[in-house]
């Protein structure tokens, strides 16, 4: 399969009736339902700002995974379950306005019904889409100039496999990759979040501005995708 | 709707590969992906003794439900879940024979992605179709006299609701149900379970009588309905 | 020892001086601590209702079994104890007029001192008594018709040991049985809770007719002695 | 009441038949049953050492006190519990011989039941004799040189109420005491532990030398209880 | 080294800047960096009283000792832990006014940098100073009959090492004494704590009698210590 | 103060005697305590392997800020922790070769004994010097090639502050700063990890060229830092 192209998406909107933004994304063989709520009210430390909030969950299912994962329920979520959540929390609230908010929560949820690589960029660029949706009903007659939603937001990695800089790296590529980073971009191609990080290995400047590149037309196509997904909704008018 | 039949039922096996055993099972508006995975050894206190173990884990995704509800991270599983769970390992060991399962362990995830009443039932009733499906690579060619796998199993809730014994509780006939009870059968109709509870009420014999019936009657259709699924798996020949 | 009858039972109230309900109640070599209390408030989601609540807690002292037990210290109550206590609850407040009780909350402990079987069903017989006394004080002048308790609660174990229906099982039958029933019926005679579960094992119509009827029997001789403990108390007038 | 006299005691040995060592010890108000058993084995920083271990648990029942107390199920045992069950355990072990114990674990478990004061003493005192009660079978024709009990242990409070010196308080003494001690000693008379404690006060020397003096002639009574109770068990011929 | 002198002590006030009170205190080759701070409000138990609370955190850094000492992050910090910071707390308290401090809340928190015995000790007599340093912006200008503080405190080890009284004992004394016994005195020379442990041994009138003394020797020079460490902030004039 | 240079930094080894590494590491007012040691015997993950491992750990001292932060003793360590000391682990492995280490586990503590920004960064630039420390009486004579240490880490915060890309934040420049970003180097210049984050705001590719350029500017100088340090340890020859 191509280095440069992305893992075909499928996007299923309203896929429970439970939630306002209820969305089944899949990139490749990576499945993650996204689902979001909102409601009244801050958490304690924002009561009274006349600032929202968004918090995203980021959860693994056991079957996920090809050898069954134990459920975090002894009390200690891992470390990496912690990362990977605050940044998509991090991510989403990069394009929301929390003041045009209000003061509402939005919760974001993103369980990983199988996993193959690209779990977290997955859960922010699917969990976007959810966002959106849970946003829409309340906001629908706001003028773009006062929505909550600056811009859209979504997320891609790439990494140097086998010597090669390579797009949207799906388990065994991931496996693979002696350096591997994590790109956010905002619809308009600003950045949000860059992690990269080398296992066990290094990285100079030119494989930072190749993998930076790659990343860069990823989003592009991701965020064609959520645009088409949301249909009138977005961009906002 | 009728007080006297069972939901629709939908079916959709090996929903994900990263599982043996992966069905989206459906009934009426509650929607619950069990999946069923099997490996080698037990647990230690069977270790040793050539029996295997089969147990189940059971969760409601946060948006599940129309109000979010917050996930088991904090060390304290809830009573409801607890009891839950232990409910759907019992129903599913009823008709495995864990000598002839050997000492393998198999483990059955139950994870509630929409919530409308009835979740342990479709739990226990979707959960033997994953086990089917985690057993089936292992023991294809093992004749049916040695085949770890007995029966069926099913569930069913039923209660009395405005006075009236009623079949296949949705959350609002459950919510207004004096009593509620859950019967688990086995396909060639034997009792494993029957928890009946008087919600701040009591019921007699009659009472008790008409809700067994009702709930052998819904079991019937749900066997019918396994046994359609798994096709030429099951019975076993 | 027969199968058809119950244990000896051994009633000893106002056991300790420092709960209003404290009654150690001892059926064969099982003796459980069922104490008392009542105090102004409620639960938060119960406040501003006018009701009152009434909870139970369960605990096997670690010396309880031959084998010593490990304390619930490490913030996991095991699932059996939990399971037993939401019962004990459950059955007691299924006598309790709440809204009459006021916003008062009740706490019954159930502390077995000794395990030989149906200690769960001793803690509700006990727990019965504790809640009476406990109730006593505030209510004595309470006419019947307004008084928090509508009647008493008592409950037996059967089961099926040996291909044979059995009355109220020790620790020895209990663990030879194919099929354990617990049963919870008021004193005049209505079922609050059935729990029949095979063990390994399944039941047909029979055999739970069969289960019910010797329940009721073991139940009607406990109200009696329930009664004779309480005296004067009970019945209301 | 006397200032210089300890409260009566009474001491049912044998009150549960479930544990080896189960004395049920009442001074005062004061009750706590202190059941002990004896297991093949020791921790595992002991394990091949030849030497045993007696390790205590302190609880108190949620009625033992006026104000139900809540059980220490999440998993933070409270400091007091945690200071009170090291002096049981270290008090104990000063009269074991370890090596003479060989590769067995002790556990004395102390369940306050009523709570009037002197909780602590009085377990030590009691658990002394279940202590005694779970070493007899397997060591009853160990001569007493080699036999693993060196001695007798008992412990009591001594406090400044009101100014004066005063031996073994109850709870509402304690709460008055300026100056709380316990003193924990030998039959022989040798001191184990000394905890002396200002409560928002200090003391100076000739307090301390009053109420070390009391604590000693509260000591040599509880020893004589001790031995009156063992009877020809006790002391070692 | 004599067993009758305390180790060399080195004190250095204001050692971060962060907190008001921070003193890293230095006996022998053991550190501990104690810093106190000062707030406005009191735990629940305490609020509207009009009285403050004084509070005390031990911790050990994980490589204080030569062998590392896992952090206490699993939730359960141990018990020599915990009894150790309720001494502290205790003893800091004695000599505090909570009236005159007023609803504050008094954090001592004691890092232990580097263990060679004598860690709990030196918690106390230099969380004094901690205390005194964070108290001081507060109180400058309080007449000493008016202030919070009403005396000194510190604290110091005797035991009985090799059949010899010994005082302020480092890890080596502290591993080969017989009896140990921490003793806590004001800078008037009253006792606020005495607690002598056999450590698996007993020890008579006399040994306690020749401890007392010892440890009275050592509190005086400490307590010296104290007083030029502070300079003219003590003792108040 | 300049956006364009480091703050003065100040390095005392061997700052405890208690582990083989001890570094208190002062980056402007932030100072860590950066504490090493290497036992034999790997996690159970890596045991046969023949690989060694490098783990870090991150901790606040309560009173490190000037709002006294809590201890992470509820069994909870905090998000920002756990992402902390993964960072600080991985980035040390990056330069050091675990078959040469061989089976030997190297714990590197970070203790922050006051915080202003920064911690993180100088927990890695500290801790490459307790590493060093700690590897250096096992392997000091091991020649260069075969010498587990391949080269230096070091690393330093970024950002944009007040529209200008800026070095070393310090706290108050971090809280104002709308884009954050932290870099991790090798001796020899090349990258080991790029974390940055737009605090609810975004950034460009020059933005990022800038940041970057500034980073390896002050990593270059922490190198020499460490250089000069280590003295004749390094590099290794």
């Amino acid at each position: 399969m191509s280095t440069q192209s992305i893992r075909p998406v499928k996007v299923k909107r309203k896929y429970t009736r439970s939630s306002p933004g209820s969305v089944l994304y899949q990139s490749g063989d990576t499945i993650v339902l996204c689902t979001a709520s909102i409601e009244d009210g801050v958490p304690p430390w924002l009561a009274g700002s006349g600032k929202g909030w968004v918090t995203a969950e980021y959860n693994m299912l056991p079957h996920s995974t090809n050898r069954r994962k134990r459920r975090d329920r002894d009390g200690k979520v891992d470390g990496r379950t912690t990362e990977i959540q605050r940044l998509i929390g991090r991510s989403l609230r990069a394009v929301v306005d929390l003041e045009r908010l209000g003061e509402r929560m939005v919760t974001v949820d993103c369980d990983v019904l199988q996993a193959d690589g690209g779990t977290r960029t997955a859960s922010i660029t699917g969990g976007f889409l959810a966002l959106a949706d849970a946003l829409y009903p309340e906001f629908r007659k706001t003028p773009p100039a006062e929505h909550p939603l600056r811009d859209s937001i979504a997320a891609i990695s790439v990494g140097i496999v086998n010597g090669k800089p390579t797009l949207d790296l799906d388990y065994e590529k991931d496996f693979a990759a002696a350096v591997d980073m994590n790109v956010v971009m905002t619809g308009k191609g600003q950045f949000v979040e860059i992690q990269g990080t080398g296992e066990e290995a290094t990285f100079d400047d030119d494989e930072l501005a190749a993998l930076i590149k790659l990343a860069k037309a990823g989003i592009k196509q991701l965020t064609k995708i959520q645009q088409e997904s949301l249909g009138k909704q977005w961009p906002l008018a």
